[in-house]
């Protein structure tokens, strides 16, 4: 799979944050590439977005990092209705195993 | 291309420091995948160093992140010798761009 985005996040001055999820996916299945292009469209449009990378290996390890402009936005991005349904299906179904750092960007 | 280290980093409870290394590849280039090994294997030898992931999808993109304990660590990492070779070799020959971000992260 390739990049979302458009590869490189062009990001203003720090501070900022940065959400690393990072995840090793399971068999193939074609509803994940929709609902991870549609959270996607859906984490850019919501209040704070900064930008996003992403990155799936052939392995099945992919890394995205999403900026934000503070925690309060991550919070509430984390707490959108829709966005909880995706990540509810990501734990039961999609990922083998994952792992979300949450970092305060310095420079 | 796949991931290197074992896919999803076993880290200490934070705070620790992140430095998120996304990047753009030109064309392929055996000399750089050489290189890229002897790096990961590098830092992994470096005193403050906790864990790395790392993927690069088809399209070229890719996103390091390596972990450490503190932004001394990250610094002296930067000075190390044979990675400074390798990071002029990277500006000048392997990447068409790329952007570096060191994040404190909290949790």
């Amino acid at each position: 799979m390739s990049s979302q985005g458009d590869g490189i996040a062009e990001l203003p001055p720090p501070p900022f944050w940065a959400v690393i999820f990072t995840s090793e996916r399971g068999e193939s299945d074609p509803s994940y590439d929709a609902m991870a292009s549609r959270m996607t469209a859906l984490a850019a449009s919501q209040p704070g977005f900064l930008g996003v990378e992403s990155v799936r290996g052939a392995d099945g390890i992919g890394i995205t990092v999403s900026y934000w402009r503070s925690l309060q936005d991550i919070a509430r991005w984390r707490q959108h209705a829709e966005h909880q349904v995706a990540r509810q299906l990501g734990r039961e179904r999609w990922y083998r195993r994952f792992a979300v750092r949450v970092a305060r960007v310095e420079r």
